[in-house]
């Protein structure tokens, strides 16, 4: 049995080294979306070229339409081709860190110091998402080699640089290259804890797709005094579909949106229950205090394992200030469906343009445009050996089991390695919901750096137990 | 017993001499809205002060909040203190004449020539909306004056530069001095013939009141993936309650909407069946082919005798290109109502907004902006005095008997005169629909100048007869 207390004994020894490496690589400012700062995301590949190869990864930097992808291959001795092959993926770009005049101390100068909870944080752009995360795993797998020479499985680390532009080049260079990624699963750190003392493991995702409507009635914008009354309005027109896409219990009404969605495991809504989420605070936080969702489904269950039918946006006619007596000539509205596993995306697009059609009266029609998205549901099986390895992993190392839980959202690289891979993701990760990702003073907890890169090692721990 | 006949010979003697003063009217660029063209306005105010006090009017240039206005007062020999009291309304504002390159004559530089239907047309932004109507009448009286010596009626002449900014510095200075225009009637020359053939006059126009309504939902904006669901969206609540305003009828379903709204008297009815209007070909014109108003009512009986709830502008969330997956914090609509006689703006207006209130769920609120507009729908009996001598008149000028017809729109002054100087007027005039009032090539066909002179010429006739 591979015991993982002399690695944890390590990491809790080289942990200043382990920090100091974080803060080299919070220190280059790759905003990926900014072009002035193209150099700063090449030294970063370059820094993470040089790291992997310092683990002795065989290491490639490959370029994609985007920013370059840094590529770090691992092989057990002796070849281990009976080891399952993992792929381990993060990413080094970053959001803007607009406004800065809001950051306590400089974005790109990260720093220790107490936050607002008086737990010590590193303080900087990327603390977070995705740099801290990343390197858990990545100083977890530092420390394993040095002290046992071999990881129990083939790992192919990947980190590209457009995550925060969607990773559309990454989908690109992943459908291109699928066949260098034959992996048995991909493991990512890029989520959160449940609470301060309670890891996750997310097991369902969402996927979206968006579409885009606009109904056009009379040639050309009319006066409302001379053809008021007689004249079809297409904003009264698209106003009517959108009040039909729901029924008064906030079930969708578009006929075949819940082809293949399956009722939530007694089993699973038990979880759930247990998990004790404080719908009333969630939903106070932002302003609400009923779930405006479907009857039926708790709160939880409306984000995690239910559809959606949302509008983002809608605009006609005249928006400027004051009144302008205009009966518009067209009216546009921007949704998106989040999906749940065994929904098809195009499907679901097909038929709210059918049921668009259905509800159009003479003299108006309807024109579309795609709005992108695109990817189904996803919710991965609790039995697989990673998630049985994470599982009693975490529990050690945090001493409590974690809950697994689901995503309103969707994380595009999980589903295009479902797609092009054809694997599934583990997904398990130490930020806070404190952490102010994507926003000024964005910080990681020292303690979810160090539990984290623990958490890990616990995890390979598992893995080679398991072997 | 007055007859006409002299004054007419005269008139066509002398409608040389009435283009060429129509002509000096058309030079004067008096775009009021401009202020590179406030000289001109007030070159065009001199001229009309000139002009009127040559007929030997007691003329005055008064001062408003915009352009100044200008008054000509006529009393008969004697004093004639039991005449009726009439005050004739013109403007002598134009609109903007741009896109001055599809002119194919100069705006300002009014010509005479032959226009598609092969009719010979006076040329010029104005020739029809205003100058060429409003000057149908001063000629009348003219050539009246020149031949009889007295008019059979005081009359005050109020000229303005401000009817395309919608006349609300007239409002402004009649309200201050309604004292000064105690009158029995108002005669307004700003519409147009039936056909091509056929005088009308228009006895009903529609008010109007607009609000603006803002839904407010979540605090700030929301991730669609993280609350998509429970969370309210102010864009769906918006879209339902539009959507409720109306029944599968096309009528308004807000309680107190039809509050003091009178049936069309069947006679009314019977009297707009016999004007045959082309409802199809005034639809196909815009594009469309079914009436979608009130059901059970003419497209001509839907305009001119019905009120409406419009949506005139919509917005709310995300608009640029592409999708965003937001859920607002709000929404917005821009609605106007055009009323007809029995209804009370303010009611309406308030009417609106309890019917939002109560369509509202928890979390979310509505903000009202008020949107203008406020004037009472406008209905004239068919037995003044002055409609009557228009009927006679005009039958006998054009050999056909006017229709007496409505208006979808309203006309802000006919609005003020009831409002302010407690008057019905009198609306005859003589454009055509091809006379593209507001656009490049503006016209007003020479006979129309000639017979709409004419016309006013009867109608004094009448007017003196029955006195």
């Amino acid at each position: 049995m591979v015991h993982p207390g002399t690695v944890l004994a390590q990491i809790d020894q080289q942990f200043p080294q382990s920090l100091a490496r974080l803060f080299e690589l919070l220190r280059f400012p790759t905003v990926a979306t900014d072009p002035k700062h193209g150099a700063d995301c090449q030294n970063a590949t370059g820094w993470l070229v040089e790291q992997l190869g310092g683990m002795g990864f065989r290491t490639e930097l490959r370029n994609t339409t985007g920013q370059p992808v840094v590529i770090g291959r691992y092989e057990p001795e002796g070849g281990g081709t009976h080891a399952p092959h993992i792929l381990f993926y993060g990413h080094y770009d970053v959001q803007p860190a607009d406004p800065v005049e809001l950051w306590d101390s400089q974005p790109f100068e990260p720093q220790i110091r107490k936050g607002k909870d008086g737990k010590d944080s590193i303080f900087a752009r990327g603390a977070s998402d995705d740099k801290g995360q990343l390197m858990t795993f990545l100083e977890a797998s530092r420390n394993w080699l040095s002290v046992h020479g071999s990881l129990p499985f083939r790992l192919t680390v990947l980190i590209e640089g457009d995550e925060e532009g969607d990773s559309t080049h990454l989908e690109r260079f992943l459908k291109e290259n699928a066949r260098e990624f034959e992996v048995d699963a991909a493991f990512i750190c890029d989520t959160g804890l449940w609470d301060d003392k309670t890891p996750a493991i997310e097991t369902r995702l969402r996927g979206c797709i968006g579409d885009e409507v606009t109904i056009t009635g009379p040639r050309i914008d009319l006066h409302s005094g001379y053809y008021g009354g007689p004249a079809a309005n297409p904003i009264k027109v698209l106003s009517r579909i959108l009040a039909a896409i729901h029924d008064s219990r906030g079930r969708v009404t578009i006929p075949g949106f819940y082809d293949g969605v399956k009722p939530i495991p007694p089993a699973v809504r038990r979880q759930w229950e247990k998990l004790k989420f404080p719908a009333r605070r969630f939903l106070a936080d932002v302003g609400l205090s009923v779930p405006a969702g479907e009857q039926g489904y708790s709160v939880l269950e409306q984000i995690w394992a239910r559809p959606t039918a949302e509008v983002n946006g809608i605009y006609g006619g005249y928006r400027g200030p004051g009144s302008k007596t205009v009966l518009p000539a067209e009216a546009t509205a921007k949704l998106t469906f989040r999906l749940v596993e065994g929904q098809n995306p195009k499907k679901v697009r097909k038929a709210f343009r059918a049921f668009v059609k259905s509800k159009l009266p003479r003299d108006c029609k309807a024109r579309f445009v795609d709005g992108g998205g695109d990817s189904t549901g996803i919710s991965v099986g609790e039995d697989t050996p990673w998630i049985k390895a994470a599982r009693a992993a975490l529990k050690d190392e945090w001493g409590r089991a974690p809950h697994l839980i689901g995503g309103g959202g969707s994380i595009p690289v999980v589903e295009m390695f479902k797609k092009f891979l054809k694997v599934d993701s583990l997904l398990v990760g130490f930020s806070r919901d404190s952490d102010s990702i994507h926003s000024p003073n964005e910080k990681y907890d020292v303690e979810c750096y160090h539990k984290g890169i623990r958490s890990w090692a616990r995890i390979i721990a598992q893995l080679a137990e398991r072997e």
